[in-house]
Protein backbone atom coordinates (compact mmCIF):
# COMPACT_ATOMS: atom_id res chain seq x y z
CA UNK A 1 0.00 0.00 0.00
CA UNK A 2 1.10 3.36 -1.27
CA UNK A 3 1.12 6.15 1.36
CA UNK A 4 1.42 9.69 -0.23
CA UNK A 5 1.55 13.16 1.23
CA UNK A 6 1.43 15.70 -1.10
CA UNK A 7 -0.88 16.45 -3.47
CA UNK A 8 1.41 16.78 -6.11
CA UNK A 9 2.81 13.34 -5.92
CA UNK A 10 -0.70 11.72 -4.88
CA UNK A 11 -2.36 13.07 -8.59
CA UNK A 12 0.97 11.85 -10.84
CA UNK A 13 0.15 8.53 -9.11
CA UNK A 14 -3.35 8.98 -10.65
CA UNK A 15 -2.62 10.08 -13.74
CA UNK A 16 -0.49 7.64 -14.28
CA UNK A 17 -3.28 5.20 -13.44
CA UNK A 18 -5.47 6.31 -15.32
CA UNK A 19 -2.77 6.45 -18.44
CA UNK A 20 -2.91 2.74 -17.87
CA UNK A 21 -6.21 2.69 -17.91
CA UNK A 22 -7.42 1.81 -14.81
CA UNK A 23 -10.55 2.64 -12.71
CA UNK A 24 -10.48 4.58 -9.67
CA UNK A 25 -12.53 4.50 -6.67
CA UNK A 26 -11.61 7.25 -4.04
CA UNK A 27 -12.85 7.01 -0.35
CA UNK A 28 -12.71 10.56 1.16
CA UNK A 29 -12.40 10.31 5.28
CA UNK A 30 -11.36 12.66 8.03
CA UNK A 31 -9.87 9.41 9.69
CA UNK A 32 -9.89 7.47 12.71
CA UNK A 33 -11.71 4.85 11.13
CA UNK A 34 -14.40 2.62 12.04
CA UNK A 35 -16.21 -0.19 10.15
CA UNK A 36 -18.63 2.64 8.51
CA UNK A 37 -15.63 3.57 6.45
CA UNK A 38 -14.39 0.31 5.88
CA UNK A 39 -17.99 -0.88 4.46
CA UNK A 40 -16.73 2.32 1.73
CA UNK A 41 -13.50 0.41 1.15
CA UNK A 42 -15.07 -2.18 0.41
CA UNK A 43 -17.74 -1.12 -2.10
CA UNK A 44 -14.85 0.95 -3.93
CA UNK A 45 -12.82 -2.40 -4.01
CA UNK A 46 -15.68 -4.60 -5.13
CA UNK A 47 -16.61 -1.98 -8.34
CA UNK A 48 -13.05 -0.15 -9.35
CA UNK A 49 -9.37 -1.69 -10.31
CA UNK A 50 -7.75 0.85 -7.45
CA UNK A 51 -8.97 2.41 -4.41
CA UNK A 52 -7.27 5.72 -2.85
CA UNK A 53 -8.40 6.62 0.09
CA UNK A 54 -8.04 9.82 1.87
CA UNK A 55 -7.36 11.10 5.29
CA UNK A 56 -7.44 14.61 6.09
CA UNK A 57 -9.11 16.20 8.81
CA UNK A 58 -9.96 19.31 6.62
CA UNK A 59 -9.97 22.21 8.58
CA UNK A 60 -12.04 24.74 6.62
CA UNK A 61 -15.40 22.78 7.07
CA UNK A 62 -14.83 23.37 11.00
CA UNK A 63 -16.49 26.37 12.69
CA UNK A 64 -14.81 28.53 15.36
CA UNK A 65 -15.45 26.68 18.58
CA UNK A 66 -15.87 23.31 16.95
CA UNK A 67 -13.55 20.36 17.83
CA UNK A 68 -11.27 20.48 14.97
CA UNK A 69 -8.26 20.60 17.59
CA UNK A 70 -9.16 17.40 19.51
CA UNK A 71 -10.39 15.49 16.39
CA UNK A 72 -9.59 11.92 17.30
CA UNK A 73 -6.83 11.04 14.85
CA UNK A 74 -4.63 7.51 14.43
CA UNK A 75 -2.80 7.72 11.14
CA UNK A 76 -1.01 4.44 12.01
CA UNK A 77 -3.71 2.58 12.84
CA UNK A 78 -5.48 3.70 9.99
CA UNK A 79 -3.37 2.55 7.58
CA UNK A 80 -3.42 -0.88 8.90
CA UNK A 81 -6.95 -1.10 8.75
CA UNK A 82 -6.92 0.11 5.04
CA UNK A 83 -3.43 -2.16 4.33
CA UNK A 84 -5.96 -5.15 5.42
CA UNK A 85 -9.37 -4.04 3.30
CA UNK A 86 -6.89 -4.19 0.75
CA UNK A 87 -6.63 -0.27 -0.14
CA UNK A 88 -3.54 0.56 -2.57
CA UNK A 89 -3.06 4.17 -1.86
CA UNK A 90 -3.68 6.77 0.80
CA UNK A 91 -3.67 10.29 0.24
CA UNK A 92 -2.61 12.07 3.47
CA UNK A 93 -1.80 15.80 2.87
CA UNK A 94 -1.10 17.97 5.97
CA UNK A 95 -3.49 21.04 6.23
CA UNK A 96 -0.63 23.44 4.39
CA UNK A 97 -0.42 21.68 1.19
CA UNK A 98 -4.10 21.82 0.83
CA UNK A 99 -4.11 25.20 1.90
CA UNK A 100 -0.95 26.79 1.51
CA UNK A 101 -0.16 30.15 2.14
CA UNK A 102 -2.59 33.06 0.31
CA UNK A 103 -5.10 30.43 -0.28
CA UNK A 104 -7.97 32.09 -1.89
CA UNK A 105 -10.43 29.26 -4.07
CA UNK A 106 -13.88 28.11 -2.96
CA UNK A 107 -16.64 25.88 -3.73
CA UNK A 108 -19.83 27.16 -2.61
CA UNK A 109 -23.52 26.06 -3.05
CA UNK A 110 -26.36 27.90 -2.29
CA UNK A 111 -29.73 27.60 -1.42
CA UNK A 112 -32.02 25.37 1.15
CA UNK A 113 -29.75 21.94 0.34
CA UNK A 114 -26.80 23.83 2.30
CA UNK A 115 -28.69 25.99 4.67
CA UNK A 116 -31.23 23.67 6.39
CA UNK A 117 -29.86 20.98 9.11
CA UNK A 118 -25.99 20.94 9.79
CA UNK A 119 -26.03 23.78 7.20
CA UNK A 120 -27.94 26.01 9.34
CA UNK A 121 -26.08 24.47 12.81
CA UNK A 122 -22.89 25.31 11.22
CA UNK A 123 -22.06 28.09 8.93
CA UNK A 124 -19.53 27.76 6.45
CA UNK A 125 -19.34 23.93 7.32
CA UNK A 126 -20.99 23.20 3.48
CA UNK A 127 -18.50 25.36 1.68
CA UNK A 128 -14.99 23.51 3.54
CA UNK A 129 -16.57 20.19 2.11
CA UNK A 130 -17.22 21.12 -1.36
CA UNK A 131 -13.96 22.90 -1.33
CA UNK A 132 -11.94 20.06 -0.03
CA UNK A 133 -13.57 17.36 -2.59
CA UNK A 134 -13.15 19.29 -5.44
CA UNK A 135 -9.61 19.56 -4.27
CA UNK A 136 -10.26 15.58 -4.04
CA UNK A 137 -11.88 15.08 -7.05
CA UNK A 138 -8.90 16.96 -8.87
CA UNK A 139 -6.02 14.99 -7.26
CA UNK A 140 -7.48 11.69 -7.09
CA UNK A 141 -9.16 11.35 -10.59
CA UNK A 142 -11.48 8.97 -9.38
CA UNK A 143 -14.27 7.13 -11.95
CA UNK A 144 -16.64 6.82 -8.88
CA UNK A 145 -16.32 8.18 -5.46
CA UNK A 146 -17.71 6.54 -2.27
CA UNK A 147 -19.61 8.33 0.63
CA UNK A 148 -21.87 7.20 3.87
CA UNK A 149 -25.57 7.61 4.06
CA UNK A 150 -24.95 8.50 7.57
CA UNK A 151 -23.82 12.17 6.35
CA UNK A 152 -27.29 12.33 4.65
CA UNK A 153 -27.05 16.15 3.54
CA UNK A 154 -23.36 15.89 2.93
CA UNK A 155 -23.89 12.80 0.24
CA UNK A 156 -26.74 14.82 -1.17
CA UNK A 157 -24.93 18.30 -1.48
CA UNK A 158 -22.14 16.34 -3.05
CA UNK A 159 -24.24 14.70 -5.84
CA UNK A 160 -25.56 18.06 -6.86
CA UNK A 161 -22.35 19.59 -6.97
CA UNK A 162 -21.02 16.64 -9.12
CA UNK A 163 -24.29 17.36 -11.63
CA UNK A 164 -23.55 21.48 -11.66
CA UNK A 165 -20.01 21.17 -12.21
CA UNK A 166 -19.97 18.35 -14.53
CA UNK A 167 -17.58 16.52 -12.62
CA UNK A 168 -16.62 13.57 -14.29
CA UNK A 169 -17.01 10.92 -11.69
CA UNK A 170 -19.89 8.73 -10.42
CA UNK A 171 -21.34 9.34 -6.93
CA UNK A 172 -21.92 6.14 -5.40
CA UNK A 173 -23.86 6.19 -1.76
CA UNK A 174 -23.64 3.08 0.98
CA UNK A 175 -26.14 2.67 3.92
CA UNK A 176 -25.23 3.49 7.64
CA UNK A 177 -23.53 0.90 9.05
CA UNK A 178 -24.53 0.31 12.86
CA UNK A 179 -23.00 -0.83 15.98
CA UNK A 180 -25.10 -4.17 17.44
CA UNK A 181 -27.31 -1.93 19.29
CA UNK A 182 -28.31 0.34 16.94
CA UNK A 183 -25.97 3.30 17.46
CA UNK A 184 -24.79 4.56 14.19
CA UNK A 185 -20.65 4.53 13.88
CA UNK A 186 -19.03 7.38 13.81
CA UNK A 187 -15.22 8.63 14.83
CA UNK A 188 -17.06 11.03 17.04
CA UNK A 189 -18.40 7.94 19.36
CA UNK A 190 -15.27 7.90 21.36
CA UNK A 191 -16.24 11.10 22.76
CA UNK A 192 -19.10 9.77 24.76
CA UNK A 193 -18.82 8.95 28.60
CA UNK A 194 -20.25 5.13 29.16
CA UNK A 195 -23.09 6.58 30.35
CA UNK A 196 -23.86 9.43 27.52
CA UNK A 197 -22.99 5.74 25.00
CA UNK A 198 -25.93 4.35 26.59
CA UNK A 199 -28.11 7.23 26.29
CA UNK A 200 -27.28 7.86 23.11
CA UNK A 201 -29.54 4.56 21.82
CA UNK A 202 -32.62 6.71 21.87
CA UNK A 203 -31.13 8.50 17.97
CA UNK A 204 -31.61 4.99 16.44
CA UNK A 205 -34.57 4.50 18.38
CA UNK A 206 -36.92 7.25 17.92
CA UNK A 207 -35.69 7.14 13.93
CA UNK A 208 -36.80 3.42 14.61
CA UNK A 209 -40.25 4.46 16.07
CA UNK A 210 -40.71 7.69 13.27
CA UNK A 211 -40.74 4.64 10.41
CA UNK A 212 -43.23 2.57 12.31
CA UNK A 213 -45.52 4.96 13.16
CA UNK A 214 -44.93 6.04 9.60
CA UNK A 215 -45.90 2.51 8.39
CA UNK A 216 -48.67 2.34 10.31
CA UNK A 217 -50.40 5.61 8.27
CA UNK A 218 -48.96 8.94 10.58
CA UNK A 219 -48.45 11.54 8.04
CA UNK A 220 -48.39 14.47 9.30
CA UNK A 221 -44.71 15.46 10.20
CA UNK A 222 -45.13 17.61 13.10
CA UNK A 223 -46.47 14.43 14.83
CA UNK A 224 -44.06 12.56 14.32
CA UNK A 225 -40.93 15.34 14.95
CA UNK A 226 -43.23 15.40 18.33
CA UNK A 227 -42.93 11.72 19.35
CA UNK A 228 -39.24 11.98 18.46
CA UNK A 229 -38.77 14.62 20.36
CA UNK A 230 -40.45 13.01 23.69
CA UNK A 231 -38.17 9.88 22.96
CA UNK A 232 -35.08 11.87 22.60
CA UNK A 233 -35.77 14.28 25.76
CA UNK A 234 -36.05 10.68 27.91
CA UNK A 235 -32.54 10.74 27.73
CA UNK A 236 -31.10 13.25 30.50
CA UNK A 237 -28.10 14.35 28.68
CA UNK A 238 -29.37 14.44 25.26
CA UNK A 239 -29.38 17.98 23.86
CA UNK A 240 -31.37 18.49 20.65
CA UNK A 241 -30.06 20.47 18.10
CA UNK A 242 -32.34 19.93 15.68
CA UNK A 243 -35.21 16.98 14.52
CA UNK A 244 -36.46 17.65 10.83
CA UNK A 245 -38.16 16.40 7.84
CA UNK A 246 -37.57 17.13 4.16
CA UNK A 247 -38.49 15.91 1.14
CA UNK A 248 -35.22 13.37 0.12
CA UNK A 249 -34.31 14.79 -3.10
CA UNK A 250 -33.47 18.18 -2.18
CA UNK A 251 -34.53 18.94 1.50
CA UNK A 252 -37.63 20.94 0.15
CA UNK A 253 -40.58 21.65 3.19
CA UNK A 254 -43.13 18.60 3.20
CA UNK A 255 -46.33 19.29 4.31
CA UNK A 256 -47.18 16.07 4.59
CA UNK A 257 -45.41 12.57 4.23
CA UNK A 258 -44.92 11.79 0.56
CA UNK A 259 -42.71 10.37 -2.01
CA UNK A 260 -39.03 9.85 -0.78
CA UNK A 261 -38.38 11.89 2.94
CA UNK A 262 -35.64 11.93 5.26
CA UNK A 263 -35.68 12.08 8.82
CA UNK A 264 -32.65 14.10 10.25
CA UNK A 265 -31.40 14.77 13.88
CA UNK A 266 -28.27 16.27 15.43
CA UNK A 267 -28.10 15.71 19.20
CA UNK A 268 -25.73 16.91 21.67
CA UNK A 269 -24.44 14.66 24.75
CA UNK A 270 -22.13 16.95 26.58
CA UNK A 271 -19.96 18.54 23.85
CA UNK A 272 -20.30 15.46 21.30
CA UNK A 273 -22.70 16.17 18.65
CA UNK A 274 -24.07 13.31 17.18
CA UNK A 275 -26.28 13.11 13.74
CA UNK A 276 -28.50 10.15 12.46
CA UNK A 277 -30.97 10.00 9.81
CA UNK A 278 -33.86 7.55 7.85
CA UNK A 279 -35.06 7.40 4.59
CA UNK A 280 -38.57 6.57 4.36
CA UNK A 281 -40.35 5.72 1.24
CA UNK A 282 -44.59 5.86 1.08
CA UNK B 1 -15.28 18.90 -36.83
CA UNK B 2 -17.37 17.75 -34.50
CA UNK B 3 -19.81 20.12 -32.89
CA UNK B 4 -20.98 19.88 -29.54
CA UNK B 5 -24.72 21.09 -27.68
CA UNK B 6 -24.50 19.67 -24.61
CA UNK B 7 -22.35 18.86 -21.31
CA UNK B 8 -22.88 15.26 -21.31
CA UNK B 9 -21.89 14.61 -24.87
CA UNK B 10 -18.97 16.42 -25.55
CA UNK B 11 -17.60 14.71 -21.69
CA UNK B 12 -18.38 11.73 -23.23
CA UNK B 13 -16.19 12.30 -26.28
CA UNK B 14 -13.50 14.02 -24.18
CA UNK B 15 -13.56 10.01 -21.92
CA UNK B 16 -13.01 8.46 -24.69
CA UNK B 17 -10.14 10.97 -26.26
CA UNK B 18 -8.74 10.40 -23.19
CA UNK B 19 -9.14 6.33 -22.92
CA UNK B 20 -7.12 6.84 -26.48
CA UNK B 21 -4.56 8.13 -24.81
CA UNK B 22 -4.79 11.65 -26.83
CA UNK B 23 -3.59 14.74 -24.73
CA UNK B 24 -6.79 17.51 -25.26
CA UNK B 25 -5.93 21.56 -25.77
CA UNK B 26 -9.45 23.80 -25.13
CA UNK B 27 -9.89 27.28 -25.91
CA UNK B 28 -12.36 28.70 -24.58
CA UNK B 29 -14.22 31.75 -25.94
CA UNK B 30 -17.54 33.24 -26.24
CA UNK B 31 -16.96 33.15 -30.12
CA UNK B 32 -17.31 35.87 -32.65
CA UNK B 33 -13.47 34.77 -33.30
CA UNK B 34 -11.15 36.75 -34.27
CA UNK B 35 -7.24 36.63 -34.90
CA UNK B 36 -6.68 36.93 -31.31
CA UNK B 37 -8.33 33.52 -30.62
CA UNK B 38 -7.19 32.13 -33.46
CA UNK B 39 -3.78 32.11 -32.23
CA UNK B 40 -4.85 30.26 -29.34
CA UNK B 41 -6.46 27.32 -31.56
CA UNK B 42 -2.80 27.81 -33.46
CA UNK B 43 -1.34 27.27 -30.13
CA UNK B 44 -3.68 24.34 -29.30
CA UNK B 45 -2.93 22.63 -32.44
CA UNK B 46 1.24 22.80 -31.91
CA UNK B 47 0.97 21.37 -28.89
CA UNK B 48 -2.03 18.64 -27.87
CA UNK B 49 -3.63 15.69 -30.17
CA UNK B 50 -6.79 17.25 -29.94
CA UNK B 51 -8.28 20.78 -30.31
CA UNK B 52 -11.75 21.60 -28.14
CA UNK B 53 -13.02 24.87 -28.50
CA UNK B 54 -15.95 26.23 -26.35
CA UNK B 55 -18.18 29.03 -27.21
CA UNK B 56 -20.44 30.36 -24.79
CA UNK B 57 -21.68 33.59 -24.23
CA UNK B 58 -21.39 32.83 -20.23
CA UNK B 59 -24.56 34.94 -18.35
CA UNK B 60 -23.34 34.78 -14.82
CA UNK B 61 -19.96 36.73 -15.94
CA UNK B 62 -22.20 39.58 -17.16
CA UNK B 63 -23.67 42.23 -14.31
CA UNK B 64 -26.87 44.10 -14.31
CA UNK B 65 -26.76 46.55 -17.54
CA UNK B 66 -24.15 44.86 -19.10
CA UNK B 67 -23.88 43.99 -22.56
CA UNK B 68 -24.76 40.34 -22.16
CA UNK B 69 -27.93 40.46 -24.58
CA UNK B 70 -26.36 42.23 -27.46
CA UNK B 71 -23.06 40.60 -27.14
CA UNK B 72 -21.96 39.75 -30.98
CA UNK B 73 -22.76 36.05 -31.80
CA UNK B 74 -21.73 34.14 -35.36
CA UNK B 75 -21.63 30.71 -34.60
CA UNK B 76 -21.55 29.60 -38.44
CA UNK B 77 -18.86 31.91 -38.92
CA UNK B 78 -16.84 31.53 -36.24
CA UNK B 79 -17.43 27.15 -36.83
CA UNK B 80 -15.61 28.10 -40.80
CA UNK B 81 -12.79 29.90 -39.08
CA UNK B 82 -12.12 26.67 -36.60
CA UNK B 83 -12.55 24.16 -39.15
CA UNK B 84 -10.28 26.13 -41.45
CA UNK B 85 -7.74 26.50 -38.51
CA UNK B 86 -8.10 22.19 -37.58
CA UNK B 87 -10.59 22.10 -34.83
CA UNK B 88 -11.53 18.89 -33.89
CA UNK B 89 -14.31 19.51 -32.04
CA UNK B 90 -16.57 22.86 -31.10
CA UNK B 91 -18.69 22.29 -27.64
CA UNK B 92 -21.48 25.01 -27.93
CA UNK B 93 -24.10 24.38 -25.28
CA UNK B 94 -27.24 26.64 -24.14
CA UNK B 95 -27.35 28.07 -20.84
CA UNK B 96 -29.92 26.13 -20.08
CA UNK B 97 -27.40 23.01 -20.54
CA UNK B 98 -24.74 24.66 -18.62
CA UNK B 99 -27.26 26.38 -15.73
CA UNK B 100 -30.26 24.12 -15.37
CA UNK B 101 -33.38 24.81 -13.34
CA UNK B 102 -32.21 25.60 -9.50
CA UNK B 103 -28.57 25.71 -10.63
CA UNK B 104 -26.66 26.52 -7.35
CA UNK B 105 -23.01 25.68 -7.35
CA UNK B 106 -20.05 28.26 -7.90
CA UNK B 107 -16.52 28.89 -7.62
CA UNK B 108 -15.32 31.80 -5.99
CA UNK B 109 -11.96 33.66 -5.23
CA UNK B 110 -11.37 35.89 -2.32
CA UNK B 111 -9.05 38.79 -2.31
CA UNK B 112 -7.23 41.63 -3.94
CA UNK B 113 -6.57 39.24 -7.52
CA UNK B 114 -10.27 39.73 -8.22
CA UNK B 115 -11.41 43.00 -6.66
CA UNK B 116 -8.84 44.80 -8.50
CA UNK B 117 -9.03 46.14 -11.98
CA UNK B 118 -11.94 44.52 -13.79
CA UNK B 119 -12.94 43.16 -10.61
CA UNK B 120 -14.18 46.29 -9.11
CA UNK B 121 -15.64 47.66 -11.93
CA UNK B 122 -17.80 44.22 -12.86
CA UNK B 123 -18.86 42.62 -9.32
CA UNK B 124 -19.50 38.94 -9.80
CA UNK B 125 -17.05 38.89 -12.93
CA UNK B 126 -14.62 36.60 -12.00
CA UNK B 127 -17.15 34.35 -10.04
CA UNK B 128 -18.79 33.80 -13.19
CA UNK B 129 -15.85 33.57 -15.06
CA UNK B 130 -14.12 30.88 -12.16
CA UNK B 131 -17.17 29.12 -12.58
CA UNK B 132 -17.33 28.26 -15.74
CA UNK B 133 -14.38 27.40 -16.38
CA UNK B 134 -14.11 25.08 -14.08
CA UNK B 135 -17.41 23.37 -15.27
CA UNK B 136 -15.40 23.47 -18.65
CA UNK B 137 -12.07 22.22 -17.14
CA UNK B 138 -14.54 19.48 -16.43
CA UNK B 139 -16.57 18.45 -19.32
CA UNK B 140 -13.81 18.75 -21.99
CA UNK B 141 -10.68 17.65 -19.56
CA UNK B 142 -8.15 19.28 -21.06
CA UNK B 143 -4.17 18.64 -20.37
CA UNK B 144 -3.61 22.31 -21.54
CA UNK B 145 -5.80 25.23 -21.30
CA UNK B 146 -4.81 28.17 -23.51
CA UNK B 147 -5.76 31.91 -22.38
CA UNK B 148 -4.83 35.27 -24.00
CA UNK B 149 -2.60 37.52 -21.94
CA UNK B 150 -5.52 40.24 -23.40
CA UNK B 151 -7.51 39.25 -20.78
CA UNK B 152 -4.83 39.69 -17.93
CA UNK B 153 -6.40 39.51 -14.61
CA UNK B 154 -8.52 36.52 -16.22
CA UNK B 155 -5.29 34.44 -16.81
CA UNK B 156 -3.98 35.58 -13.72
CA UNK B 157 -7.46 34.10 -11.91
CA UNK B 158 -7.09 30.74 -13.74
CA UNK B 159 -4.13 30.01 -12.64
CA UNK B 160 -4.46 30.78 -9.56
CA UNK B 161 -8.00 28.52 -9.33
CA UNK B 162 -5.71 25.59 -11.47
CA UNK B 163 -3.29 25.08 -8.62
CA UNK B 164 -5.20 26.30 -5.21
CA UNK B 165 -8.09 23.71 -6.39
CA UNK B 166 -5.81 21.18 -8.08
CA UNK B 167 -6.95 20.67 -11.48
CA UNK B 168 -4.90 18.36 -13.31
CA UNK B 169 -4.00 20.48 -16.44
CA UNK B 170 -1.48 23.33 -17.34
CA UNK B 171 -2.57 26.85 -18.26
CA UNK B 172 -1.01 28.02 -21.47
CA UNK B 173 -0.43 32.08 -21.65
CA UNK B 174 -0.87 33.39 -25.19
CA UNK B 175 0.73 37.05 -26.46
CA UNK B 176 -2.21 39.70 -27.08
CA UNK B 177 -2.56 40.18 -30.86
CA UNK B 178 -3.03 43.64 -32.39
CA UNK B 179 -4.26 45.39 -35.12
CA UNK B 180 -2.23 46.86 -37.91
CA UNK B 181 -2.40 50.15 -36.02
CA UNK B 182 -2.00 48.99 -32.50
CA UNK B 183 -5.49 48.13 -31.03
CA UNK B 184 -5.93 44.82 -29.05
CA UNK B 185 -7.88 42.13 -31.03
CA UNK B 186 -11.37 41.76 -29.33
CA UNK B 187 -14.55 41.02 -30.40
CA UNK B 188 -16.53 43.81 -28.67
CA UNK B 189 -14.19 46.19 -31.17
CA UNK B 190 -17.39 45.64 -33.58
CA UNK B 191 -19.13 47.96 -31.15
CA UNK B 192 -17.18 50.95 -32.39
CA UNK B 193 -18.43 53.95 -34.55
CA UNK B 194 -15.30 54.34 -36.97
CA UNK B 195 -14.45 57.91 -35.17
CA UNK B 196 -14.44 55.70 -31.79
CA UNK B 197 -12.03 53.29 -33.47
CA UNK B 198 -9.79 56.05 -34.96
CA UNK B 199 -9.53 57.51 -31.10
CA UNK B 200 -9.35 53.84 -29.37
CA UNK B 201 -5.75 53.39 -30.60
CA UNK B 202 -4.34 55.87 -27.57
CA UNK B 203 -4.79 52.77 -25.25
CA UNK B 204 -1.98 50.90 -27.19
CA UNK B 205 -0.32 54.28 -27.62
CA UNK B 206 -0.51 54.76 -23.68
CA UNK B 207 0.60 51.41 -23.01
CA UNK B 208 3.91 51.67 -25.29
CA UNK B 209 4.29 55.55 -23.83
CA UNK B 210 4.34 54.02 -20.46
CA UNK B 211 6.73 51.13 -21.55
CA UNK B 212 9.57 54.02 -22.87
CA UNK B 213 9.37 55.78 -19.68
CA UNK B 214 9.59 53.06 -17.83
CA UNK B 215 13.10 52.05 -20.05
CA UNK B 216 14.22 55.62 -19.76
CA UNK B 217 14.42 55.07 -15.96
CA UNK B 218 10.74 56.42 -14.40
CA UNK B 219 10.09 54.33 -11.44
CA UNK B 220 7.38 56.03 -10.03
CA UNK B 221 3.71 54.56 -10.69
CA UNK B 222 1.82 57.82 -10.35
CA UNK B 223 3.74 59.61 -12.28
CA UNK B 224 3.32 56.79 -15.18
CA UNK B 225 0.10 56.74 -14.57
CA UNK B 226 -0.63 60.35 -15.05
CA UNK B 227 1.14 60.71 -18.26
CA UNK B 228 -1.37 57.75 -19.48
CA UNK B 229 -4.07 59.50 -18.60
CA UNK B 230 -2.86 62.73 -20.45
CA UNK B 231 -2.62 60.33 -23.42
CA UNK B 232 -5.96 58.97 -22.97
CA UNK B 233 -7.51 62.10 -22.57
CA UNK B 234 -6.78 63.72 -25.54
CA UNK B 235 -9.30 61.80 -27.42
CA UNK B 236 -12.60 63.50 -26.56
CA UNK B 237 -15.01 60.04 -26.78
CA UNK B 238 -12.64 58.26 -24.11
CA UNK B 239 -13.91 58.22 -20.30
CA UNK B 240 -11.39 56.12 -18.38
CA UNK B 241 -12.71 53.32 -16.37
CA UNK B 242 -9.30 52.45 -14.48
CA UNK B 243 -5.63 53.13 -15.42
CA UNK B 244 -3.39 50.84 -12.59
CA UNK B 245 -0.06 49.22 -11.94
CA UNK B 246 0.83 45.96 -9.64
CA UNK B 247 3.08 43.73 -8.96
CA UNK B 248 1.98 41.18 -12.17
CA UNK B 249 2.47 38.37 -9.97
CA UNK B 250 -0.54 38.79 -7.90
CA UNK B 251 -2.21 42.21 -8.30
CA UNK B 252 -0.31 44.00 -5.09
CA UNK B 253 -0.02 47.04 -4.28
CA UNK B 254 3.56 48.52 -5.49
CA UNK B 255 5.49 51.84 -4.39
CA UNK B 256 7.56 51.49 -7.39
CA UNK B 257 8.38 49.69 -10.71
CA UNK B 258 10.14 47.01 -9.97
CA UNK B 259 9.95 42.92 -11.06
CA UNK B 260 7.62 42.19 -12.84
CA UNK B 261 4.78 44.62 -13.05
CA UNK B 262 1.36 44.88 -15.09
CA UNK B 263 0.28 47.92 -16.27
CA UNK B 264 -3.43 47.61 -17.31
CA UNK B 265 -6.29 49.85 -18.23
CA UNK B 266 -10.05 49.98 -19.02
CA UNK B 267 -11.54 52.29 -20.51
CA UNK B 268 -15.00 53.10 -22.17
CA UNK B 269 -15.66 54.74 -25.85
CA UNK B 270 -19.51 55.47 -26.13
CA UNK B 271 -20.90 52.15 -23.94
CA UNK B 272 -17.75 50.04 -25.59
CA UNK B 273 -15.54 49.32 -22.86
CA UNK B 274 -12.11 47.70 -24.12
CA UNK B 275 -9.26 46.61 -21.61
CA UNK B 276 -5.36 46.80 -22.83
CA UNK B 277 -2.68 45.60 -20.98
CA UNK B 278 1.35 45.68 -20.63
CA UNK B 279 3.69 43.12 -18.62
CA UNK B 280 6.80 45.21 -17.97
CA UNK B 281 9.96 43.46 -16.18
CA UNK B 282 13.02 46.14 -14.82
Amino acid sequence: MLIFETAQAMQAWCKQQKKAGQTIGLVPTMGYLHQGHLSLVQEARRQCDRVVVSIFVNPIQFGVGEDLDKYPRDLSGDCQLLEEAQTDAVFAPSARDMYPEAYATFVEMEGTITNRLCGASRPGHFRGVTTVVSKLFNICLPDQAFFGQKDAQQVLVIEKMVRELNFPLEIVRVPIKREADGLAMSSRNVYLSSEQRRQALVLSQALQQAGAIIGQGERDPAKIIAGMQTRIESAPEARIDYIEIYRAEDLADIKQIEGKVLIALAVKFGNTRLIDNLLVEV
